[in-house]
């Protein structure tokens, strides 16, 4: 699959074993290769990256694992790691990773002397999301991608062997993207995908449903690549979640647990918004059958309308939600406060009651 | 003046009395605006920015002056301040200042929700320079401008009537890069520079001058925006400059002062290589006439050199100078540490002999 950015065009692999023939993918011929990392996923994939690039120089640096990691300070710390290991605007960074690294890795090659190349090995099922699309960014302490750029890597390299070591709770974040994926696009995916059991799915079936999501995705991208349009539909579910993650702490729910909360908040107030019924049931059903959790005390409705019109999607602090008008036909809609904290109260009790 | 990017077109404005008349040429209705500027600048012309925008939300920050305020910690505070005052992806910020508060708040556009608006206000000549090709940079403690982007300004407002506080050292400091795009473009505007005392310049001279090194440097980075080639020349001066301003310590020179020197040093190196005279007395004469430092101690021709390899224009750690084949024909050449050195020695004792 090929994207077509404002900047450049960028190759999309997704195949078995791949991450032992980098030198397949990469058209340059780089002065250094500086591979960013986090601790868990180095102890797994760091070695056979490495080994890509045995003629070379290689420098590497392991951050820690977790969302914390996408902060200011270890912003700073890398550059100064790229700078003394002496990369020059003809070195390649690889971000080898979830979407955490994947971020990071991208926001240090965005800004590293003005913009140098970057390639994405996504690890986790959930960055087939973050690496496609060019978004890179780190969190604000008053909220999360708060500074970022638009900047495409040159090429995403997926190798889906290794998703094999990712725990339940990671296979769970990233199957939420997929399902939101579904839900912007087509209800035939969206069927499909109901009737998997996401704990038991074959290598094939995580590939086409990868295949699917990075598609959806490579389109939208596409079409908008700064998000002035339709790109704003892949935030299905995301005013919620990034509230919810950001009022119970980053760590507490994983993104993709998130965002599973917030898409059937979208359903819930889509329905009610466009009288018009959705499998609001369905996807319940089917989130707590794969061990989503669904159920969460404690919410703060004022404290979450408040996060919510921090968002980088806030126009004016008016709260603005993808909804679907049906299943594959999102559309956008501003929801005043009080709207807001009917359909948050009303979408509480739904959950408690089920 | 019309610059096209590859993202967008900006207009350059030069004219009198223009940071009244602001409106004129914004062409968006943005949500809010946000003023940068030192506190400096900010005692002499805010008010007049603030008071384009009557109807609107306004907020400022006013960073102390200097140097000393590209760094990450100016760059986070005032991502704090744009979250905390509810900036949106439609507001727009003002750069208003010299090339630290152009760099720095452009820089903050850039990364502030993964890009916003920003013009150019430049109230020094030097700005002339930094407003124009959409570089825009904080400092690293390990050297200059190294972390950044590329992002062009939506326009740049140059009110030639706030060039009439700048003091001495600045209007020195902003001449330099004026010689320096006559050197690479073209003879006739060299000399014409020479014959200039650019302490009694006329406001029509000054107003010329200035177009003309912004002709220069927009068709430059017109035809080569992300300095793959040509744009490079645009650094004729900067290698020894920059290792110079390191070296000293930010401040000691101002950055046009040490470009001057070194020109002087380029003009140096490239009678050498190319065997051909170019006018490095005159150019010397006419630097101590208008009261430009030539004669520095207490050079460390090693740590300079060390300082030059950190340079961004470095490639696999070798040096990249650019050259005078003659005035007006710029190249670039490597030069190995032993030349350079030797360089070095020759040219400060050519500056002492003087
Ligand atoms: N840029 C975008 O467009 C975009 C889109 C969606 C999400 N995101 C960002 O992505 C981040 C979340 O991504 P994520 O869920 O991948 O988080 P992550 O990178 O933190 O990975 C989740 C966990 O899985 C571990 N891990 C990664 N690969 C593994 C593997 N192969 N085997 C075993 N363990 C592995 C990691 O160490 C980590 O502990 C968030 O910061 C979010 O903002 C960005
Ligand atoms: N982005 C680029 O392409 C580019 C090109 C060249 C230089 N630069 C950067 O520009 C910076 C230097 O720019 P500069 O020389 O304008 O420095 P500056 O912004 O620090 O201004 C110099 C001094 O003049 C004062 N000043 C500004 N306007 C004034 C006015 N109208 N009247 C009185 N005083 C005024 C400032 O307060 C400051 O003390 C450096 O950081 C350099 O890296 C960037
Ligand atoms: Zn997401
Ligand atoms: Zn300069």
């Amino acid at each position: 699959m090929v994207i077509h950015s404002s900047s450049n065009s960028y190759k999309i692999i997704l195949g078995e074993q791949i991450r032992f023939a980098l030198s397949d993918f990469l058209s340059k011929d780089y002065s250094s290769v500086f591979v960013i990392t986090d601790e868990k996923v180095a102890a797994l994939y760091l070695a056979d990256i490495i080994g890509n690039f045995s003629s070379k120089k290689v420098y590497e640096s392991i951050i820690p694992h977790g969302e914390q990691s996408k902060s200011i300070e270890s912003f700073y710390k890398l550059q100064t790691e790229a700078i003394t290991n002496g990369l020059d605007r003809n070195s390649l960074i690889i971000a080898l990773g979830g979407g955490v690294v994947g971020d990071l890795a991208g926001f240090i090659a965005a800004t590293f002397m003005r913009g140098i190349d970057y390639i994405q090995i996504p690890t986790t099922i959930l960055a087939h999301d973050s690496s496609v699309g060019g978004k890179v960014a780190i969190n604000h302490e008053l909220g999360k991608n708060l500074i970022g750029s638009f900047y495409p890597p040159v090429a995403v390299i997926y190798d889906i062997d290794t998703l094999k070591s990712l725990g339940e709770r990671e296979v769970r974040s990233g199957y939420a993207e997929i399902v939101k994926e579904a839900l912007i696009a087509d209800e035939s995916m969206f069927n499909t995908l109901l009737m998997t059991n996401i704990c038991s799915v074959s290598n094939e079936q995580l590939q086409e449903h990868l295949a699917y999501g990075i598609n959806v995705k490579a389109n939208i991208v596409e079409a908008d690549e700064k998000e002035s349009g339709i790109r704003k539909y892949l935030n299905l579910g995301h005013t919620l979640a990034h509230a919810l993650e950001s009022e119970l702490g980053y760590g507490a729910l994983t993104h993709g647990e998130a965002v599973a909360i917030g898409l059937l908040f979208s359903l819930h107030v889509s329905e009610d918004v466009f009288q018009h019924p959705l499998p609001f049931q369905e996807l319940y059903t089917w989130l707590s059958d794969n061990g989503y959790p669904t159920s969460l005390h404690a919410w703060n409705v004022d404290s979450l309308i408040s996060k919510m019109k921090s968002d980088k999607k806030t126009v004016n602090k008016k709260i603005q939600m993808v909804l679907l008008k049906e299943i594959g036909k999102p559309t956008t809609k501003e929801i005043d406060d009080l709207s807001m904290k009917a359909y948050l109260v009303s979408f509480i009790r739904k959950l408690v009651n089920q």
